[in-house]
C-alpha cells in the first residue's frame, strides 16, 4: 500500500466546458502517482492509508499553458508600446539571441521553470530559441522543476536578426540532431517541431520539417493568423495560397495535434480546415492585447467545434500565470460580445477554467478532471486568508480564487504525481 | 537636522503625461516629511545626515487609487458574468449590507487597508457603503495602515435592496452627522459626498446633498455613463435632462473636483462640460472589462485636455494593484487604437503611469512626480530578482516594473514622508 496516496479536499474540476463537478470533502486516490479515482466516500480498500488533508481548501487540477516562449521571460513585460513585427524586431530576436550562451540560459531558465511550478502550470508547449543545446537546458531544468510537456527548438532561416538566423541546412541539421538527442533523454518532456512562423521559414526549410514530422512522427506547434500586417506579409510571400493555413499544410505540418497560437483573423474556411485536421488553436488573450492584435472569434470557435486551448504568450503576454490568462480570456470575450451587439457571448469563468485545465489536459492525452488512468495533475486553492465574506459555493470560491491570483493562495502543487 | 530624511536611489517620475523624468543615482530630502528637493548631488548642507540607500532600486511616487470601493473588497472576483444593474443586485447590495456591523467591517477593512499598503497605494478616494459607523471604521484603519485621501458615506434612497436603502431624511441625517464627526478627527484622510448614482438617488436626496456641499465646502463623487442601460435608465428617471451629468449640475453636484467614475458613455457635450467644471474623470479600465461596459474614450479625454484619473473599482475592478490598474489602461486603450483603424492612438506605459502617480496627486494639491512643498508619498521598487536580461534604461526598468506587478517588487513605501 506504499505507493497509495491519498488526498483529502474540495474536489473542484470540470467534466465539460458547460460543467463544473464538485466533490465537497472527496477523496482523490492515486496509485504510483496515477489516479485511481475521485470519491465522496474513502472505498473501504483504502481504509489504513494515510490521508493527506487539505481541510476545506479546493483541490483543482493544475494547468496547461500551450503557447510561451521560454527565452522571452527574460523580457517580459517589455516593449508593449509596439506591434508584432516591430516587437519581434527590437525585442525579441535581441533576447533570444542571447540564448546561444548556455549559462545564461541555465540561469534564465532555471527562473522561468520555478515560476511556472509556482503559478500552477505543470503542462506546457512551449517555444524555446532556435538553439539546441540551451533547448536542452530548458528541458533539464523543467523536468528538474516539475513541468511536463512539449519543447520546440525554434526554426528560423530568414526575416529575422543576423544573430538568430540559421542556415536552412543548419536548421534542419539541428532539430534532427536535437529529436536524436531527445531520445529516452527526458522523463515527461517530448520535442515538437517549431518553425516560429511562416514569414520566418523559407520554403525549403518547411520542406524539410515537414519530412522531419513523417519520419519522426512528432507535434508540430507555431503562430497563425494573430495580426494583419502578418496576415498580409504572408500573403506577399506566398502568393500562390489563398489562405494563411496553407503555408503550413502544403508541406505537411498541418496535421493532427499541430497547436497554432492566436488565430485572431482566421476566418470560416481556416477554421474549418483546423477541425478538418485536427488542428488546436492555442488562444493567448493577454498577448492579443498587449500587442494589440485583436479580438479573437474564440465563441465561434467553441461553438464550431475546434480544440481551443489557452496560452500566456509569453512575452507578448505579460501574465504567466494561468489563472490570468483565463480570466484574460473572459475580460476579452466580453469586447467580442460587446462589439457583436451581445450577440456573441462572452466566456464565463467556468468555461475559461475548463479551457486552462481540462482542454489542455487532452492535449496530453488525459481525460477531463481526474480521470483514472491519468497521471495526478494538481493544485491545492487555499482561500482562507482571502476577505472574509458569507458562506460561499465551491463554484463561487472556484471563480474568486480564479480572479485572486496571487501564488499565496495555492498551497500545494502536484505533478505527475508527486508534491512539488 | 533630525528632521531631515534623505533617500538614495533612481528617482523616477512623469513631470508630464508625455515626459518621464529619471535621476539615476539621485537624491530626495525631505524635511518633516516634506520633501525639500530632488538632488542629482547631495547639496553640501545635507552633509553629514544618514543616507537610507536604496541602492540600485528606483524611487517612484507612491499610487493613487481615484474610484473604488472598500466594503466589495469583500466580494472581490465574484459574479463577474453579469453586468452592472444584475451585478449590484446579485452581488454588491448584499455585501453592502454586511457593513451594518461594525465588528464585521472592522475585520475587513483592516485586510483592505494592509493590502493597498502592500500594493503601493497610499491616497485614495474611496466608497464605504450607507453605514456612517462603518465609515468611521474604515477611515481608522485607513489611518492606521497610512492610506490617506477622501472617504465617502454612500447615499441611497431608492433603487437598491431593503437592506441597504436609507429614507432621504436619514440619509441626510446621517450625512450631516459624518461631516461633524470627521471635524478634526482624521489626520490625512477628508469625507467625501457620495451620491452613488442618479438611479439610487432620488431628486430630494440630490437636492438635500447639494446644499450639504454648500454648507461644509466638501468634495463630490459619484459614478457617471458607464453602462448603456444605466444611461438609458437615467433617461427615464430625469426626462427632462438631455445628459446624464446634468442629474447632477442641477442639484450643485457637478463643481471642481468632482469625480465622477467611469464616464464611458460620456459624449462631447458630457465632456465639454466636465472641463467647463473641472470635473475630474475617474478612469477604470479593469471594471469596465470584466462587467462589460464598454470601452471610455481616453485618449480623446486627453487630448480635449480633461482631468483624468485612474481608479482600480473595486470590485468591478478585481485588481487592486494600480499597476494592474495602469497596465489594464494600456491594455483597453488598445480596444479603441484598433477600432478606430489605428487612428485613436494608444496609451503608452509611461502615460498610463502619468495617470496612475502625478495626475492623481494633483486632486490632493500636490505636483506632479516629487516637488519641493508636497508631503513624500513615495514607492522603492526592487527589480533585482526578475530575470537576468541586458542592461536596462531606467525607462524600460520602470516599463517592466509596472507590468511584473507582484508585492514583492515593492522594497518600501512612504505614505505622508513617513515609512510604512
Amino acid at each position: 500500500m506504499r505507493s497509495i496516496q491519498v488526498l483529502k479536499g474540495n474536489v473542484v474540476y470540470a467534466q465539460k466546458r458547460t460543467e463544473l463537478t464538485c466533490v465537497e470533502n472527496g477523496y482523490i486516490v492515486t496509485k504510483n502517482g496515477v489516479i485511481e479515482g475521485v470519491f465522496k466516500v474513502l472505498p473501504g480498500e483504502y481504509r489504513g492509508v494515510r490521508v493527506e488533508d487539505y481541510g476545506d481548501k479546493l483541490i483543482i487540477p493544475s494547468f496547461c499553458d500551450m503557447h510561451l516562449h521560454a527565452p522571452q521571460f527574460a523580457m517580459l513585460g517589455m516593449g508593449m508600446d509596439l506591434e508584432l513585427i516591430e516587437w519581434l524586431n527590437k525585442y525579441t530576436f535581441k533576447t533570444e539571441a542571447r540564448f546561444a550562451d548556455t549559462a545564461y540560459a541555465r540561469r534564465v531558465y532555471r527562473m522561468f521553470a520555478d515560476a511556472l511550478i509556482k503559478k500552477g502550470t505543470t503542462r506546457v508547449a512551449v517555444y524555446s530559441s532556435v538553439h539546441r543545446e540551451s533547448t536542452h537546458v530548458l528541458m533539464e531544468e523543467l523536468e528538474r522543476a516539475g513541468v511536463t510537456g512539449y519543447v520546440g527548438k525554434v526554426n528560423m532561416d530568414r526575416n529575422c536578426s543576423d544573430d538568430t538566423r540559421e542556415t536552412t541546412e543548419e536548421s534542419l541539421l539541428e532539430t534532427r540532431r536535437f529529436l536524436e538527442e531527445c531520445k529516452g533523454r527526458y522523463k515527461h518532456l517530448t520535442p515538437i517541431l517549431t518553425p516560429r512562423f511562416t514569414p520566418s521559414c523559407s520554403n525549403e526549410l518547411m520542406a524539410g520539417l515537414g519530412k522531419l514530422q513523417r519520419e519522426y512522427g512528432v507535434r508540430v506547434q507555431s503562430h497563425l493568423s494573430e495580426n494583419r500586417q502578418e496576415v498580409e506579409w504572408v500573403k506577399a510571400l506566398h502568393p500562390d495560397s489563398e489562405y494563411y493555413y496553407e503555408t503550413y499544410e502544403k508541406y505537411g505540418l498541418w496535421i493532427e495535434n499541430t497547436i497554432m497560437a492566436h488565430c485572431v483573423y482566421s476566418g470560416e474556411r481556416e477554421r474549418a480546415a483546423m477541425k478538418e485536421a485536427g488542428v488546436v488553436v492555442a488562444h493567448c488573450p493577454d498577448s492579443n492585447m498587449n500587442i494589440a492584435s485583436g479580438f479573437a472569434p474564440v465563441r465561434r470557435m467553441l461553438e464550431e467545434g475546434l480544440n481551443v486551448v489557452l496560452g500566456t504568450d509569453i512575452a507578448g503576454g505579460a501574465l504567466l500565470s494561468m489563472r490570468d490568462s483565463a480570466t484574460s480570456a473572459v475580460r476579452t470575450s466580453k469586447i467580442r460580445w460587446l462589439l457583436s451587439d451581445k450577440k456573441e457571448d462572452f466566456l464565463t469563468v467556468a468555461e475559461a477554467f475548463y479551457l486552462a485545465t481540462s482542454a489542455g489536459q487532452a492535449y496530453f492525452g488525459a481525460g477531463p478532471g481526474f480521470q483514472a488512468g491519468d497521471a495526478l495533475h494538481a493544485l491545492v486553492l487555499d482561500d482562507s486568508r482571502l476577505p472574509e465574506t458569507r458562506p460561499l459555493t465551491l463554484e463561487e470560491r472556484l471563480e474568486r480564487l480564479m480572479y485572486f491570483s496571487s501564488d499565496d493562495t495555492i498551497a500545494a502543487r502536484y505533478s505527475e504525481g508527486e508534491l512539488r
